[in-house]
């Protein structure tokens, strides 16, 4: 495991000293060159998606000067003295099964009153530019492959994305659409058969969310699940992960009504309130609003958005629903009711109504992931991230729900991450200058 | 200064040492004895009024068993290993100008849905104890002493309580009616033309709120502001306050709307979201909503309201307004319109219904805020206590406004003062045990 | 079928004159005599549970002058000129399969905050007197009769409750927890086949709300079904009760959130607007709330409200959920979102939250229904009364769910109505002055 | 008086017999020539504001089969068999002291994002030939002329505006931007006095609300205030008014909060319940939102709102406020709190929120006040038609304030001014073939 992983980082390590040799790794290198976490290349699976389009224009729209990052966490005055990757350093590229290109997407949310006309205009070719470097998915509804060929396909698309772009690092994130849980097989438990089921051309015994990880896992690449799908949540997968070192960090993104809860629930439980009941309504259109339609697919995004609630609340009454609702397009509205006991038995009733285009808060965030997970594979980091629980409804690596204590964390974590990289980079600096090889 | 406090640090640990001679100044005391911080009376000013009442009835509720200490922070798990007072340490008194009693008061509220009708036939007698205790305050209506003369006059009632009940300490709280703004005048920055005016019966220089601040500080208790009057917000008094050296906080009870955004607001700006405008709404009826009729008493409340937003959203449009709607009775009801600025300049819109009893959610801060106090008292600090921010709208002694980060505060200042009671109390011990005086 | 009709109506007649020889069909008799309606028994099918319980509670409250009959739309000023049957004319007695009296039931309704304890125990003995007049209900859990001698039985209680009490008539109104949808069987559209399998002592082929309504049928009382349960949407019931011409009405009381609707959505379409979404949640707990708790029982309440809302919207998007939340006790929460489009396809976005104790909504109506069922009665009229909808999510014989035009429906009627009746009397009186029998 | 009213009928009918020699006063004429109420000009007082230009695009979106005419009353079924003036009977021109075009300010409305770029792009030659329509107004700014003189203008303007587009009617609305409340003098009271001092080049007496309708009536156009401004409300100008028989129409456009206030409240009353409080919050950017910043400009909007509710729930408790909240934009949100009392002294709560594109709401019922004041005209209607009360907050000639009364008025109205002018037709075209003249 320990070779494996230092194998990974001598690759990286060798890649970003060739293409920029002199890098000095200090935060001002911000404005000059690129950062000490290096190009990172961002791949996205579900990259023709609402969350992927939206990223995709918002990373060409900061990069080009036309938006300012409002909406990154990454761009707040905490982290400007961290050698976070900068937007300019990141590139795009991804799978996805639909045949309708970024630019024509983009097209799709102007029209839904998501993207503003004359951002779209100005960045098209550019978006089109994106839209060359996305690959054909794994469809599970095309048969033809063995699971384990699919893998190594999606898996080579993403090695070649790397060579070509002279990347120091791949963060790939999945923001496919949500699968159902799925469920229980002997092979899940266990890696050879697992692996010896993949090669079997008569099974499907992956998930689509679990095969991008898997070709996550064998490119080496850094891999974070932004859906509720089972992803990694296969023991044997996940143990695979864990062997070869990669950091990972998950999942489901904690963008509207559950990041509301997490902001207010631990504020109640401060002031000594016991909520007994958080009751919740979600209304969604669009593409995610279709999937989510299905009885199925809902069923993982319900159990993941009522995990952390739980947790929150010591268990009160917690109902949620989601419901399809097309005229609403890409907004997504949510309601809560929160009944609360207070000083002698009495209640307390809190209710929210959140109305946002639920990408909008999603898209800065895989920005964000792409930065911070940089970052994380520069200073070595193996496994879940648990600081990242920021940004996740059901975070890997941590129990932690309450979003101020979140914060806190992101912000020491990468303090400290990004000192180690500095530090790094100097000691590297120093050896190249009196002759001695990179570690 | 320094000698006035000592003074009072000397004849407060007298009083302890005298009626509890074999303190252990440990946690487990908890369930035993008394608390290191000893008996601790708490004066409350307007202690006929709703909150007032409905805090005497709660503590007389926790004491006998008969309700748990829920919407208390420091009965909360965090708390538990530090040697506040306990409830059964606390004994109420006060000045009202109203000749209803407390226990009157009480029966009102259970017509007014608020108080539960077996509650308050349980502990009748209790409340009609500490009515006993209860004092004519000063009534700027009724003319014929000076204010100096009046401001002995209370300070003297507080003095007595402490006697007659062998207290330790006594922790003034004002939960008297709101009061307007008021004008500023020469005698406000100059000690002596203050006592000078203080002294001419034929002149109110002072509000009452500001008045009943300054008996505190004549009786050397500790002072709290619950409310968003004057108080000690004149400079001559702030400043005969530093010298006497009495510990103090204020300002304005955090308890629904304000609190709500003040756990809100930093929510946001943490995931890099920029509000625009918080516009907000508030019904009430009760007795302070009579008050807040009043355009003049309304201007002090709002600018108190308004305070602590404008520091955490950087001067977003804040429209707020407050009326007397007798229908609700004794509850208060806010909503709250946020517009919020996200990724590439798309909208979030929140809004928040909040609805409850508002005396119930102040009495446990009430309770909450004697204990600390008497913590803080007995650990010698002096002047305004800023990790109190917590409990105000308007905090003294600090800028802080994030709800979180104030929780966080709180508690660590909890931790540090009671180790230092705790200490002190084992070297008084040990002085004690080897015949050596105390201190 | 007429013959049947007839002797009902003489033997109405015959009881009303005997107890009241010399009534005068005047509105003015309202506050003399008893109305031209006579005496009506108001039988409750579920007659010890919540709104069983407020109904009886009010009822005595308003006879004894102790509250006014605030809710009830028959007590409003256009109703006051016609010939109703006086709330002093009502006398209630029911079946229920519970053993808890409506006196202790309304104890526990005072627990709940609910109802006033000083009310409670004002009325208490009056409620131990109605709960007298109670008998055991169809208990589905306990064999050993067959269902048709159930339905003697049951049909037996009324008609003793009716002599018993001297009252000109019944009427029956169902109020007991909701059922199940139920599925279709061959006996359902067959009389003859349907009363075979009734006698069969080992078969349940209705449901107890249905039997409850055959009973009513046998008893020839008037019949109300104020919840969604399958009752008397059985072809071969209905056919019977359109053969015996027992006056009926139904169906599931409009009391929140569904009344809410159907207020606003005719206002939308006058104003030429297009409802594309109406999604809604229910909150509840008490009685109601565990039995909908259940999928089964919840399917049929879902369908009855949501009719109404297609029908007033042209089949907009409507995705409604009803969640158990217990500590939310009595009270009922519905939060709606509408979507509408407007001009040049612009939006208009709607939300409402409904807050309210249920039963204290629905039993005013549970009143309002027993003395216009009276009229309804006594003016000879025969099936499905549609103007009744005014009262009903799912209106048998009327296809209106306007609100609007369901109050002005409901006033014409009972205009008419009266007019009958009091002309009927006003012939009867002279025909009896001048020697000639009642008809 | 009469004589007045005569020459204009005679002048009206000669027109339109004039230019449309063979009409047939049937519906079906509506997919033929034009109506029986012949070519309408719609002048516009403010004709360049937010609501103008939404309704110039509207009728040029409708006209040229862009947009359906949704949120047009007239649109519905219940009007199709009414002779009102067709949409493409319609012609706009108006006053406005803004020199921003009425094409330049669409742009605008796109960039906030209530028009469609598309739309606007569609429309944009259109729009400029409606705004070469457009006159100077009157400026309250600007001496020079005394205000007879700036009325004769101003009348003149529309004068020509009828003849050189062959109209047969004009329709005045004002859309301009709210005035503030003006103080008594006693010119108000006397036709003399007024029109003595409005030839006093020295004296303003007016306020340009008033001075446009008095405009108005020197052009013997129809006259319809759509904004709460003084207008007619000054008994001289009323009186002139009433003189010359123009129908007028009026005040203050019922859009939003207030419609659905007036939809709401009348369905409680039907109930039983009673409203104890109603507390309104109105959050409004915009043009509007400025001028409602003025203390003085909302004081006339808050009257306005509030004289209906007041109406409608018996002098209920109605605190409302009006913020400009700038980010909002067109945009105006608007929260109802409703606290109702209900049987037994319970309590209903019931919270709206409203949110809508302001303009979007007002638009289509200028172009349906447009089309039913030509019919009104055509009919030989004189003052006020209290039946437009569906119209307003504020209705003149009517004290009906109930939405679905209201509704149904205005059908019942428009049946029967329908009827008369069709048949008015007839008997002219049956006079017409007899060689008999124009009465
Ligand atoms: N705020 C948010 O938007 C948010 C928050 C949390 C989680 N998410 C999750 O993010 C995901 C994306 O949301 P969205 O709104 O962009 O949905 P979307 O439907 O617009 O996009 C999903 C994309 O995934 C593609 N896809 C489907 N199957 C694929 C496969 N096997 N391989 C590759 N691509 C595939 C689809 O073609 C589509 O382009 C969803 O799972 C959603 O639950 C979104
Ligand atoms: N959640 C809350 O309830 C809350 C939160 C923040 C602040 N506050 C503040 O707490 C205060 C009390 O609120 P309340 O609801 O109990 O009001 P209340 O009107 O019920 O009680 C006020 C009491 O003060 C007494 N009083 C008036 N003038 C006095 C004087 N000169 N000396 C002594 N007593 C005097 C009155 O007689 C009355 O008994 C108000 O100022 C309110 O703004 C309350
Ligand atoms: N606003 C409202 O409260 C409202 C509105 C519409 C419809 N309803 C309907 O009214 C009904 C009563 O509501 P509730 O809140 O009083 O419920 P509840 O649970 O308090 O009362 C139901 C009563 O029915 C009795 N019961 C059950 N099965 C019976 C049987 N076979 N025979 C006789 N009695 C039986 C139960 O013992 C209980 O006392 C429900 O079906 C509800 O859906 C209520
Ligand atoms: N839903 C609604 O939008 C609604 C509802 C009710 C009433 N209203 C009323 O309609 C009016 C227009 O609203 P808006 O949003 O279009 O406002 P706006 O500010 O966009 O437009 C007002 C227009 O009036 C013009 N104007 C000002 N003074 C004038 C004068 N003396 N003569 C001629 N023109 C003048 C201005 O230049 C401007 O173009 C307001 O009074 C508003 O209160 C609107
Ligand atoms: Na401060
Ligand atoms: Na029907």
């Amino acid at each position: 495991m320990k070779l494996i992983r230092h194998q990974r980082e001598e690759k990286g390590v060798r890649l970003s000293t060739e293409s920029n040799p002199n890098q000095v790794p200090s935060p001002s290198e911000q404005s000059r060159g690129h950062s000490a976490a290096g190009h990172v290349g961002l791949w996205l699976i579900g990259a023709r998606g609402s969350v992927a389009t939206t990223a995709a224009t918002g990373l060409a729209a900061i990069r080009t000067g036309l938006a300012p990052a409002t909406g990154c966490v990454t761009s707040q005055d905490g982290f400007s003295s961290i050698p976070l990757p900068k937007f300019s350093d990141l590139i795009i590229g991804g799978h996805d099964i639909s045949d309708v290109s970024i630019a024509k997407r983009a097209e799709y949310l102007v029209g839904a009153g998501m993207l503003s006309q004359h951002l779209v205009n100005a960045l098209y070719e550019e978006l089109e530019e994106t839209d060359s470097r996305i690959r054909p998915g794994y469809d599970p509804s095309c048969r033809g492959e063995s699971q384990a060929e699919a893998a190594r396909r999606l898996a080579n698309d993403i090695n070649e994305f790397k060579i070509s772009h002279s990347l120091d690092r791949v963060v790939v994130i999945d923001v496919s659409s949500t699968e159902a849980p799925i469920d229980y097989l002997p092979e899940f438990d266990d890696i050879g058969l697992l692996l010896a089921a993949l090669e079997d051309p008569s099974r499907d015994i992956l998930p689509p969310s679990s095969l991008s990880a898997y070709a996550s896992i064998l490119a080496e690449a850094s891999y974070i699940c932004f859906t509720p799908s089972p992803s990694l949540n296969i023991p044997a997968l996940r143990q695979l992960a864990a062997e070869r070192g990669v950091p990972t960090a998950g999942q489901d993104g904690k963008t509207g009504q559950t990041w509301l809860r997490s902001v207010l629930a631990p504020g109640l439980a401060a002031r000594g309130l016991k909520v007994l009941s958080w009751s919740g309504a979600n209304l969604l259109g669009g593409g995610d609003g279709a999937t989510l339609a299905d009885p199925q697919a809902v069923a993982g995004k319900l159990q993941s958005k009522n995990r952390g609630l739980q947790s929150l609340t010591n268990g009160a009454t917690t109902p949620l629903h989601i419901d399809n609702v097309p005229d609403l397009g890409e907004t997504k509205v949510a309601w809560d009711h929160i009944n609360v006991e207070g000083f002698l038995g009495s209640r307390v009733t809190l209710q929210t109504t959140w109305s946002a285009y639920d990408s909008m808060l999603a898209a800065p965030m895989i920005l964000d992931l792409a930065r911070l997970m940089g970052l994380a594979d520069a200073s070595g980091h193996r496994g879940p991230v648990g600081e990242f629980g920021f940004f996740f409804k059901d975070p890997w690596g941590s129990d932690e729900h309450s979003f101020a204590e979140q914060s806190r964390r992101l912000l020491e974590w990468a303090r400290e991450a990004g000192t180690h990289v500095a530090l790094e980079r100097t000691n590297e600096k120093d050896a190249t200058q009196y002759g001695v090889g990179a570690r």
